[in-house]
């Protein structure tokens, strides 16, 4: 019996399906599939499933948090491609026994999340299901065609430029694991909060792309490892990591230092971020951060630089380290 | 701890979504989703799961099978509105301990079904599951927005008209749970196969959409009893069923004399047929029959008549029966 990784699945998928071509704009391989819809429009259109006991555990993920996150998650992928979410399906798998209280508030979250970004829930379908809770949602966006942003796009002397800070998603769930999501001071609630209830970049998506200052964009769901690496795979390019320039919080860092942990490897492999990750060739970095700055009053950070070659690689002040891929592969755990 | 019904969760959601308005024609409650893309064109979505040990086993539905089958039913769903689909998504969820000769036959026929009705694959994701396997499909299609058949749209005096035979999935099913899916006549094999590889009525329901002379349509998943019942509460209408026109195969009568069982059960109560179910006004019906003939070579049948009321009633040479919703639903089998 073979097993195929994440990666090798996609990439069987993807040897089978249709790439970006006439009407079709992108295929299998970016966040978002894209269609041309004419008049320069284009539409953006994304699905995901979570699964109880995998990507979510009702132990320490209340009802509410979980229909919010199952929204985030996939509005994030077409804030993505700097695209504005539309409408929303949703496929819901329940076991039998599942509770009236926990379907309301489980709705209840995931129309508040669509409704922060002005998302209509249009369709889906109830189904029983084996056991486990299954969360599968699409979401139909659209963006000017001119204006989107792929993974496909980065080139060598660009940098690499993230939003937000890294690692907290991974850091809250660790938490979450240990049965300690209710314990803690406001640092550990930050982190434990990065991981149930995580934001979408829509708004800040849109600057970027229509910008016109950035060269390639995705968001960070596997870790900033794993997604690097995939954005350098489909640029035909690599990037190198600066270790010193990774966007770790305050929270983050006192958390880490007081567990004797490395807050480096949380903001390297951690997934569930939901940052975007982006890059820009180097003339436009102070007008973009500017721009950001005065229309979101937010920072965007420099973490390292596209090249020639393949792979991630990790630098610090003593050697280079290739992480490429180092991230979060639920068919591959250790 | 209270549960709910499909029906009542459907109900519940849809109380909470958006209903057709401007851009967006349709909503929650019909086959697919319905957006007016301008010049007359609309765009259908539709997304449905199905799961493993409720929607299907492993025992008896090969990998290939299952593949075409789980195009299939998201197809029909675009069928059933008289859409052309034109793109799918496929959101899988594998045990750790899927076989890659599974993956590979499943997409294999996933991919043929797709290609039967010329709809690309242009994205979706794979994760792990906790042990079940989970398939949700999206289906984007299109349609003259002239053309679109409703659910709500159904008027007293109309005829009720189905394609094909009704019954044979459901029989099918039969077999297989009884670990007889090998064996038997040829009859027994066509149930068999109306179970595991269903057909979705893509070129009829464009006929029946461009010909004008159809009132309301949507295709039977749940059971006859069940979605004329469903289409029935759209149009604030009632219907009759006339039991002697229930259009049941050769095959299935032989095979439910041989077993001593009524045909009409199935016929009224099985799920999966994925037939059309249509209404037409009464002075259309001879000229939609023969434009069917003509066109596609095939017979469609009256089964009976839209009336003012609400509910489904069967009649047959004694009496008159409520078989309103009286179909399959997975979270309340008796």
């Amino acid at each position: 019996m073979v097993t195929l990784s994440e990666n090798e699945i996609i990439a069987r998928i993807r040897r089978q399906s249709a790439s970006g071509s006439g009407e079709l704009l992108v295929g299998i391989g970016d966040d978002c599939a894209v269609i041309d819809r004419g008049n320069g429009l284009a539409e953006l259109i994304t699905t995901d499933t979570l699964i109880e006991g995998i990507h979510f555990d009702p132990a320490w993920h209340n009802p509410e948090l979980l229909g919010r996150k199952a929204a985030a998650v996939n509005l994030s992928d077409v804030a993505a491609m700097g695209g504005r979410p539309r409408y929303a399906l949703l496929s819901l798998a329940l076991p039998g026994d599942f509770t009236e209280s926990w379907f309301a508030s489980f709705m209840s979250g995931f129309q508040a999340m669509l409704a922060d970004y002005d998302t209509l829930l249009i369709g889906g379908d109830t189904v029983k299901s084996a056991g486990a809770i299954a969360i599968s949602v699409t979401i139909l966006g659209e963006a000017a065609a001119g204006h989107l942003l792929l993974r496909s796009t980065a080139r060598p002397g660009d940098l690499v430029m993230v939003s937000g800070s890294l690692g907290e998603a991974a850091a809250g769930l660790e938490f979450c694991r240990r049965g300690q999501a209710g314990e803690g001071n406001g640092a550990r609630q930050q982190l434990i909060a990065a991981h149930l209830d995580p934001t979408p970049e829509v708004a800040l998506g849109m600057v970027l792309a229509e910008s016109g200052l950035v060269s390639a964009m995705m968001d960070i769901s596997d870790g900033l490892a794993t997604d690097l690496a995939h954005l350098c795979n489909e640029s035909g390019v690599a990037a190198e990591i600066d270790k010193e320039s990774l966007p770790i919080s305050g929270a983050l860092r006192d958390t880490a230092e007081a567990l004797a942990c490395d807050p480096v490897a949380w903001a390297i492999s951690g997934g569930e971020d939901y940052r975007l990750l982006f890059t820009v060739p180097g003339g436009h970095r102070e007008k973009l951060s500017a721009l950001v700055r005065d229309q979101l009053g937010r920072d965007i950070t420099v973490i390292g630089r596209i090249i020639e070659g393949e792979g991630v690689t990790l630098l610090d002040g003593e050697g280079r380290l290739d992480i490429s891929y180092r991230g979060y592969d639920h068919f591959n755990q250790t």
